[in-house]
């Protein structure tokens, strides 16, 4: 999907709402773990129930990847059954030498047909660029994460006075386009997002973390959104573990729901 | 395997050794293609050829991730293959925030029993530390890489004058030991191993980009060896593929037993 899609998507369905698929054979309800694959089959109820009110969907590859073979084949399955014009992103945070890249990226939009792949930046230029090669696929590329770790280095403030965050927006932002590099960026200080828009005004920003932890989709648009909205704002446990019996689906309609109708407003305020 | 079990190796073998097993399908010899899975069968004969002369195997996850399910059943089948007393390294640069990276480490050493996986630094420590918990197994950390992309964040002066890598290397020495970390050491310029070896003297490094292009093992033994070797030197293409007909099995033994009698010859003088 291009970037071009993907906004009219946002706009006709007055949402950046992206559904996270971190599905846990451990959290998932106990009446789907008599059926052949528990995993596709919830992920299919989630995302019926969830579709007209998102505009993509994230699996959290390493879920998948912990029951093996298995593991795999849901994924496909449940990639398969995701809507065309739903933007798709593997959450994976892969990086490696160049030729090694190029193998993953083969692995999600080749042998998977992914949208988009989240990418680690540590290891540098061709450890991302190779991702950059598939027409009308994107490297989603870490900036600032949310998690409690994300301190450790993102925030080192190098000899010339930036962030290493900062840093790797300026450097990376050279090696692709707004129309194929987005960038993850936790909201855990929706202020940031105004510093980090004077760098990247223009690209799509994946941001995480947002609704289980309660509303600040607000502050986020107040702060990220440009004019074609270049947000996509993730939900997954708030969403996908709203119910945990039959009705689990149900109760991940409303929540979906719920966030679709905040973005609503807000998308309208800004006339997009 | 834990520490003390590796070292016996190196000294049994007089070898620190690791083949990568970067297994391409469009790089093998063409009479494999042939059978039901050329992958393994390519694995198969690399590792008959070559166990007794390396400690470790590092399958590169990218090569049989590219595959889709037919390569982690490869990837699987060839780990079970591997003898139980050489180390076995996931190479796959995972990383995320604490739950997922839980999944990761389940992945790969509940579901496929590798001994190690790389995992890289950007998201700090709750995305290294799950790794940490499971009994005799190793999170083996990006620090240096020797790739050109390298270069864009690693060495970057943070504002008390240290190269990130050294930041990366001195903060995250502290969410493990010696007996559950290792770190990526890139063998670019063997000098920076003396710099690494005063922050951490004890930890094994893993240093790749030594074989293919030509015998600088000496250099990183002068650099980087500590009194229990404290080093894993890969090769990989250098090996794998130094022959590509029916004798490539043959050929490879050749690389690998030259590379191990160096060796030899190193951890004498050391008195290892």
């Amino acid at each position: 999907m291009n970037r071009e899609q993907l906004i009219a998507q946002i706009k006709k369905k007055q949402s950046f709402l992206c559904v996270g698929l971190d599905t846990d054979i451990n959290k998932i309800p106990k009446h789907l773990l008599e059926l052949e694959d528990p995993i596709f089959e919830f992920n299919k109820q989630i995302i019926y129930a969830t579709k007209e009110f998102c505009v993509a969907y994230k699996p959290n590859i390493a879920f998948y990847e912990s029951m093996g073979v298995s593991g795999w084949e849901s994924l496909q399955k449940t990639l398969d059954y995701i809507p065309e014009n739903i933007f798709t992103i593997a959450d994976a945070k892969r990086g490696d030498i160049g030729n090694t890249s190029s193998m993953y990226a083969r692995a999600f939009f080749e042998n998977m047909n992914f949208d988009s792949v989240t990418v680690a930046p540590y290891m540098g230029s061709d450890s991302v660029t190779p991702f950059l090669a598939f027409e009308d696929k994107w490297a989603i590329v870490l900036a600032l994460t949310s998690n409690k770790g994300g301190l450790d280095f993102q925030k080192i403030k190098g000899g010339n006075g930036k962030l290493l965050f900062k840093q790797v927006l300026e450097t990376s932002k050279q090696w692709g386009t707004d129309e194929n590099m987005m960038y993850v960026v936790g909201a855990t200080r929706a202020e940031e997002l105004s510093e980090i828009r004077k760098i990247i005004p223009n690209h799509f920003l994946l941001v995480p973390g947002v609704g289980a932890q309660g509303g600040n989709v607000q502050d986020v648009a107040k702060y990220g959104m440009n004019a074609d909205c270049g947000l996509l704002v993730n939900s997954s446990r708030g969403i996908i573990y709203a119910g945990n019996d039959t009705d689990f689906a149900e109760k991940a309609k409303i929540e979906a729901q719920k966030l679709q109708q905040e973005m609503a407003v807000i998308l309208a305020k800004s006339g997009i």
